[in-house]
Order: C-alpha cells, then structure tokens, then sequence
C-alpha cells in the first residue's frame, strides 16, 4: 500500500468562481446514490425524467435534448463537429477565451472558419458577421451567449436574423448562462445549444446537457462523410438517449443522478424566479464592488453577465495573492483572469447554489479585508452597505409584490 | 415545477455487469466530499496522489498517467487520434465489440486501419498482424487485453513482439483487465493504455485513465497536424496534469475524489493479491456454472477474461426474461450479449468491489431458481456446491500458506 496518500480530508469552500460552483446537500445525496446499471430498467426511465427536466430548462421541445458525458468543451466538440463536414464554412464570434475555443475546435475539421471578432470586454457586432459570411455558403453562426472569461453576455437575437439572412444554423454555447439567465431555444430558434452541469443548473462538472432543433436532426440525417468523433457523434449517443435506448458508451451514471436532483431544484425555484434571482444577486455584488471602488471590466451594464462579474485588479495589488488569502482566510475561491488577462482582473461567480445574498456579503466583507491589507483602501464598510442598500430595496418590493 | 418528477428513489442492485460494478461506500463518501475548484491548491495536490495512484496500478514509471474525462470508449478515441494523422496505417486486433470500436474510432481519422481477425470467443493469431503489417509503414497495433464482450483475455507479449519487428507503438485497451488480471505497462512496453473507472477499480463511471509511455510522447512532440479532436488532445489535457497545471477543460471533480478512494482500495489490498481474488471467484463461479450443466461461450479455458464470463444461453430458457427475474427478484443484474452475441450468452461480470465469494453465491442460488422456473432443470444445489467446494479448497490453501 502506498502509505504516502490517507484518507481523503478536503477543505469546505465556498465557490465562488465561475464554475464549478457550490453544490447543494441533496444533490450529493443523488450523486452518492448506490450504482446502478445504464441498461437497468430504472435508469432507462430515469434517463427520460432528466430529458424532460432538462427540456424545461432550455425552454424547447426538442426531442434530443440530453447530457453529453464530458465537460463543457465536450459540449462544443459535439455541436461543431456534427454540424460540419469537409470543405464547409462557418463564422464564430469571437470575444474571449471560450467562444475562441469554439473556432479553435472547428477548425480541426477541415472546414473553414472565419471570425467575427470583438475586444475583452465587448460583444461582436452582428454587422460583422454578415460581412463576413457575404457571398459565402454558411454551414453555422456560433455565439457564446456567456463568454466566462470575460463576464460578457451577447443578445441571440441578432445573430439569429443575421443567420436566417445566410441560411446559417445557429449554434450557441450557453455554458455560463442557461438556467442563470432567459434562454429559451425554441422562441429564439436555436438549432444547437450546449452547457455545462457545473454552472447555474448546480450539479457536479462533468456533463454537458445538450440540445437539438429539428433543421439539425435533418442535417444529420443527411451528412454525407461520418462525424469524425465517434464518442461524440450525435447520431450514435442519440441511440441511447432515443427511443431505441440501445448501448453506445456507459454513461457517468452518478453524475446523472445528480444532475436530475440538481434540475428537479431549478424546476421548483422556477426558471423566472431563478433568473431574477442571479440579476439582483449580481446588482448586490457589482454595487458593493463600486463602493469599494473597484471598476468593472465590462463597461456597458448591458454587457454584464448576470453570474460572472469580472473587475479589473487596482494598481498596488497582487492579484493571486489576494486569491489565496480569500482561500486560506475564508474559504473562498474566486477565479482570475486567463489568456491576456491573466493578472488584470478578478471573476467572480454567482451560479445556482452560490447565487445567495449570504455569499455575496461574506464576499464583500472579506475583500475588503485582504485588499486592506494590500493597502488598498476604501471607505470601511461601504461594500457591505451598498450591497445592503440593495438587499433591503429587493426585500421592500418583494415583500409589497405579495400583499 | 414539475409534479410527475419526484424524489430519487433508486432500487438497491448488486451489479454482476461486465461494468458498472457495486462500490464500496468508502467510494460513494470520497464521491460526495463537497466541491472545491480545479484550480484549488489543494486539488492541484490531490490530482498529483491520483496520478500516483494510477501509475502503481498501471506499473509504470510514465509521467503523463492520469484520467480522461470521459467513459472508457473516450480512452480508445483519445488513444488513436493522438498516434494516427492523415495517410497513416495501422492494424487493429478485432474480436468483438470493443476491438472494432478501436478500428471504427481510428478509421474516423483519414488513416487506413487494417483488421486482424478472430471469430467471436477466441484471440488473434499474432500471425495475422505479421502478415498485414508485411511491406507497410504501421503507426500501431492495436489490441484489446479484456474483450469484455464476449470475456476473451489476449497475451500481450505476442503482439508487443509484432509491433517490435513492425516499428509499430503498442496501443492496449485494458477497460476489462486493469486492476483485475496481471498488466505490467513498463515491463510489458506498452506505448499507451487506458481502462475505465467503472470496471476493477470499481469506481463509478465516467473517466478513462490512460498512461503515455516515452515514445508516444515523442511522437506527439513531432506531429505534423493538429490532433482532430480537441477535447481528446493529449498534449493540451497534458498541461493541466503535468507540471504545468494549466486549466484545459473543468474535469469531473467528483469522480476524481471517487477515483482516489478506490485506487487506495485497490493499492491496500495490493495488486497480487487482487488479481488472485479476481481469478478464484471466477473459477469458483465456473464450477457452479458448469455444475449446473451450462457451457461457458469461450471455449478454450486459456482465453477465459477473469473479470468477464459469459455463458451459452441454454435451449429453452428466454435470455432477456431470465435477466429481468434475476433483477426483479434478487436485485442482481447481469447482462446479455451484444451484436450478434445478443440473445445467445450472459456475461457476468466480476471485479472489484463485486468480486467477492458472497456474490458469487448468491448468484449461483438466484440463477438456479430463475433457471428452474424457466424448465430448465440441474441437480439441485449443484451450482452453490460446486463453487463451495472452490472456495473450501482456496480457504485451506491459503490457511496452509499462512502457518
């Protein structure tokens, strides 16, 4: 036995990163349910249970609508390449590290792939992606609707019409925002959407729920040359997860049952009240920043990605040191900046279980702390009180709404 | 919310599947050990003791040893993608399910793959790679040690002989073999290998561990093209588990936490004395088996997998209906055939955690009762009493060895 590594002993955090984030109680208790097997009649319905919660949550009918089993990446694996073959083209909007990872994974197919680019910070411009696809032959538009490295959200709708105009299948990585932000694929005709277990549905990493519009299913059915992933191929997976409930790999059976407890939890807040929810949770956070006086990375509020809020880091202060105080101090973990941010800038998550004012003000009120001792200073107390000055306005209107 | 979707209420199995298999609770607590962040210092530790972990029961020395995030078929894709590029030729050993998904997944990759045949229940001649490889530039050879379809185990030493005389790398699907029967990577010289988690590490499913040995990481130094699938890209998965420990995609934090707890299960226990148990509760169920007037599908008793055994569905007695009673029942699931195999054996799975004498019983006695009800009639007792006689010998053996 190798005497070097005991017993498990890990430390409790609080996550406040943008993903994986806090977990509820119950949902471990689903995930460390007994094992049973991918072909048991149980988990065969089970399988159909969680399909129709995830249906809910993406708002569509769509009839494959399922997890895949790898992590958010895999997700966009799955969307790009099923959608192209050799030869083809497709445009992605490109404005931070994740929706640059959709470009970098569709070009590995032989297609080609232009960009419509947009600085850190700042949404793509439709107009932009018209121009590019002007005279081309457009297999997909790809959108990040939550760019994580950033904290940018972008408006689907345009990208929609600026993809009917190209007769583009739309594909739209919703990673950092289904369940935390309105997303509704059916209304907004969304042929592909993906995102990630560990986000604002709240479940452990490790899925990627999925689903696919009827124009994607017909392009499917119609490729001319075999996906190129074979554990990625819709067309295989979906004969597990369709009717036919025929083997195609074993699926993280465990991580299955967490992610039905951790759905069935979003379907009793409700998609509404969990959406508002991480608004106001974020307006809280953003007005205790300020009141720090930090800045905001993304500088249009209509920009800002309801549950991940980057502020850029104040001049005198290291950055990962005050990220590991926040750890070894409180337990906290907040994420840096990657690629050519890293270094310039903090993100910090409120998804699913971590989107709660507690969080927020136990946020606040250490920050405040370590940046003190960086010799940053702000008015004491003045994060907490605006975030306060928030919660109480929130509770006033809530507690007249139900009079 | 949704009313028709109510609490997890999960029937309690003993999984006698050629995977998923039962997991000790030691592994469903280390499973729901609350969420900590990737990038957390303490998991950057803890990924470092996995890694340990698995090079021990891998028995090598290579640095890149550690866990793809995805199910075991997600080995075999991450395994071929990373050797073949365009206008390579390699040479699969198919003989069954899981060796023809090695040469269907690398035929995805613009390679030729040239097949070394066996019927189903036997291994390949070493010969027919020989022959396939004379005169041609082979990139590997690909062999499955376990094929946990029909429960064939292959020498490996044959065929490391041919990839030797070939100038071909070793690629070894042990999915069905790790921590079950006797692999040595480094003395063996295997160039890659993977298993799953969910097999005789008895860990839930949903990782692939691999090792990398020094000259496929030479060759993926050297590549001329991209690898084609990004999420499966050794060399950017590489950087996070390597010294590096840069964020590539968000594992699966969770059955990384399981994955440790059932390694040090298997690591306490110590691999000789796993591969014994593995290989006596075989032989034990063999003799019930047989004792109940069953023939076991792999005829010759060299080739019998110890974590796989599959048996000839007797005439007269309905496959799938014998299967549901011994669910329904006695909460023992097993499974069937696949391919042209279904319908016509059962495969019982023994490894890990499920690898125990009171299993093996107790499936035994279910099966006589299923068998019975079915009109199919053995001496009565004959299996339990055959396989008793097994373990009565086995127990005086090893009470002599420790006088």
């Amino acid at each position: 036995m190798n005497e070097r590594i005991g017993e498990l002993l890990a430390p409790t955090r609080l996550m406040l990163t943008p993903g994986p984030c806090s977990v509820d109680s119950r949902v471990y208790r689903a995930l460390s349910t007994p094992m049973v097997g991918h072909m048991d009649p149980f988990f065969i319905g089970l399988i159909g249970e969680v399909q129709t919660l995830l249906r809910e949550v993406f708002q569509t009918e769509n009839k494959f609508t399922f997890p895949i089993s790898a992590s958010g990446s895999g997700g966009i694996e799955t969307a790009v390449v099923n959608t192209l073959e050799p030869g083809d083209e497709a445009i992605v909007c490109v404005n931070g590290t994740f929706s640059e990872r959709m470009a970098i994974i569709a070009s590995r197919t032989g297609s080609t792939i232009h960009r419509a680019e947009a600085p850190l910070g700042h949404t793509v411009d439709p107009d932009d992606v018209r121009r590019a696809g002007k005279g081309r032959k457009i297999k997909f538009v790809g959108v990040c609707h939550g760019e994580t490295s950033t904290g940018v959200i972008t408006s689907l709708d345009p990208f929609r019409k600026v993809a009917d105009e190209l007769g583009a299948l739309l594909i739209v990585d919703a990673v950092a925002t289904l369940a935390g932000v309105p997303l509704d694929v059916d209304k907004q005709r969304i042929d592909i959407c993906f995102s990630g277990s560990q986000k604002a549905i709240s479940a452990p990493p490790g899925m990627a729920p999925i689903t696919v519009g009827p124009r994607m299913e017909e392009l499917l059915a119609n490729r001319k040359t075999p996906v190129q992933s074979w554990y990625f191929d819709l067309t295989g997976v979906m004969k597990f997860w369709g009717k036919e409930r025929t083997y195609h790999h074993t699926p993280a059976i465990s991580l299955i049952f967490a992610l039905r407890e951790a759905l069935r939890i979003v379907s009793e807040e409700g998609l509404a009240a969990g959406w508002q929810r991480h608004r106001q949770n974020q307006q809280a956070l953003i007005a205790g920043l300020e009141a720090l006086g930090l800045e905001l990375f993304v500088p249009d509020p209509n920009d800002r990605l309801p549950t991940v809020t980057s502020v850029r880091v104040p001049a005198g202060v290291e950055e990962a040191r005050l990220r590991r105080q926040l750890l070894d101090e409180f337990g906290i973990e907040i994420a840096g900046g990657i690629g050519t941010l890293s270094g310039k800038i903090w993100r910090v998550g409120l998804m699913g279980y971590s989107s709660q004012a507690k969080h927020v003000l136990l946020f606040l009120a250490g920050l405040e702390k370590v940046l003190l001792e960086q010799g940053y200073h702000a008015p004491a107390g003045a994060g907490i009180g605006a975030a306060v000055q928030v919660y109480a306005h929130v509770e006033a209107v809530s507690a007249g709404g139900k009079k």
